[in-house]
C-alpha cells in the first residue's frame, strides 16, 4: 500500500473513531393508541402524563392495558403519549410466546404485517391488529445524520461494547428528523443478551 | 501487497469461509441438582427421563420445580440430568428482572458469583446459592477445535445471519471436551435478540 492510500486509511479509521457515541434507550413493551380505541379502553378519561421520554414531546402515560393472546396474559403494559392517527403495540419476541402471537420483526409505523392482540382494562376489551416486534432503529437530527454520513433507511452496525457480552448488532435502521434527539432505540430481548445497563453506550462501526 | 501476501490472504479467506457451521442449541432456563437437593426437593423419587438432549448423555427430566424471588416465580423450570455434584440455576437476564435477583453472567460451573433463588415443588422449599446466566459458549470435540483452531477459554465471534436481526455475539467461550457434539449455547434472550429460529446455523468469524 502507497504512502497516498495509507494516508487515506488513517484518515477514515479517524473518523470511524471519533465519531459521537449513541446513548442506548430500551423499549420496554409499550402501546399507542388512536383517540377512538383510547376512548373504548379509557371512557370520560384524559391521557394523563406520567414522565417526559427523551424524544421531544413524547411521554409515558399514566394509563396501561393488559395485553392478551391465545396462550397468556401480560398486565401492566404503558400507553404511549400524545395519542397516534393509528393504534401499534410494541412487544418482544419474548413477549410474543408469552402471549402466543406470531409477530413480525417490523420498522415502527409499518403495520402491513401486524398481528392482533387484545387490549384489556377496567373498562373495556378491544383486538387491534397492530402488534409488531420493533426493528431496532436510531433516533438521530438532520445534523446528526450528516455526521453520521448516513441517510433515512440506511442499515448499519452498532458496536455495543458491554462486560461479558459485547455484542454487535447489524441491521439497525437509521431515523433522521429534524425534531429527533441521538439514541438508539432496542427491545428487552435486545438489551439483555448485550448485557446493557443504563450508563452503556454505542458506536456506529 | 505482493503475491506472496495476496495468495496468503486468499487462502485465509478460504479456510474461514469454509469453517464448519455451527448449530444453536437454545438453552431454556433449567436447573441441576445434585443427590441431596433432588431428595429435599423430590423426596422417594428417581429422577425420570423426557427427552435426551443433544450433548451425550445429557437429558431433560420429566420434573420441573419453581423459582421464588423477592419480586415474582417462574413455575414449570424444568431440571436437566444427570445429577450433578453442585445443584447450579441457570436463567436469563430478563428472568432476572422478574424474580428480582442480580445474577452474573458466568460461565457453567463457575459459582463464584452465583447469587441465591428459592427453588420449590410440591414436597419442599430450598434456597440455592447457585443461580447464574450462563455466559454463551459453543461445546466442541477435541476434533472441532483442531479445524476451528482454538483452545480450551478462547474467547470467539460468532456471526448470526438471520432475517431482520443479524447479530455477531462477541465474548464466546470455546469449551472443547472429548464427549462434545459441536453446538452453540445461548440463552433465550440471546435468541430473541438475533431473531434464531430452530434451523438458524452461525458462524465463527
Amino acid at each position: 500500500m502507497d504512502r497516498q492510500h495509507l494516508k487515506q486509511l488513517v484518515k477514515e479509521v479517524i473518523i470511524e473513531m471519533t465519531k459521537p457515541e449513541i446513548p442506548i434507550g430500551i423499549s420496554n413493551r409499550h402501546v399507542h393508541l388512536k383517540q377512538e380505541d383510547f376512548d373504548k379502553l379509557f371512557p370520560d378519561e384524559a391521557v394523563k402524563k406520567k414522565k417526559d421520554l427523551k424524544q421531544p414531546g413524547e411521554y409515558a402515560a399514566e394509563q396501561t392495558v393488559t395485553l392478551v393472546g391465545p396462550k397468556g396474559e401480560i398486565p401492566n403494559v404503558r400507553l404511549l403519549a400524545p395519542l397516534r392517527s393509528f393504534s401499534q403495540v410494541e412487544i418482544s419476541k419474548t413477549d410474543s410466546f408469552t402471549l402466543g402471537i406470531d409477530a413480525p420483526i417490523s420498522l415502527s409505523g409499518d403495520l402491513s404485517q401486524a398481528v392482533e392482540v387484545t387490549l384489556k382494562t377496567k373498562e373495556g376489551s378491544l383486538p387491534i391488529k397492530g402488534c409488531i416486534i420493533a426493528k431496532r432503529h436510531i433516533h438521530m437530527s438532520e445534523q446528526d445524520a450528516e455526521i453520521f454520513n448516513v441517510k433515512k433507511g440506511d442499515l448499519v452496525k452498532v458496536e455495543v461494547d458491554t462486560p461479558q457480552r459485547k455484542t454487535i448488532y447489524e441491521d439497525v435502521v437509521v431515523r433522521p428528523h429534524k425534531a429527533f434527539v441521538l439514541e438508539m432505540h432496542i427491545d428487552t430481548d435486545e438489551a439483555n443478551a448485550a448485557n446493557v445497563s443504563p450508563s452503556t453506550k454505542c458506536r456506529i462501526i
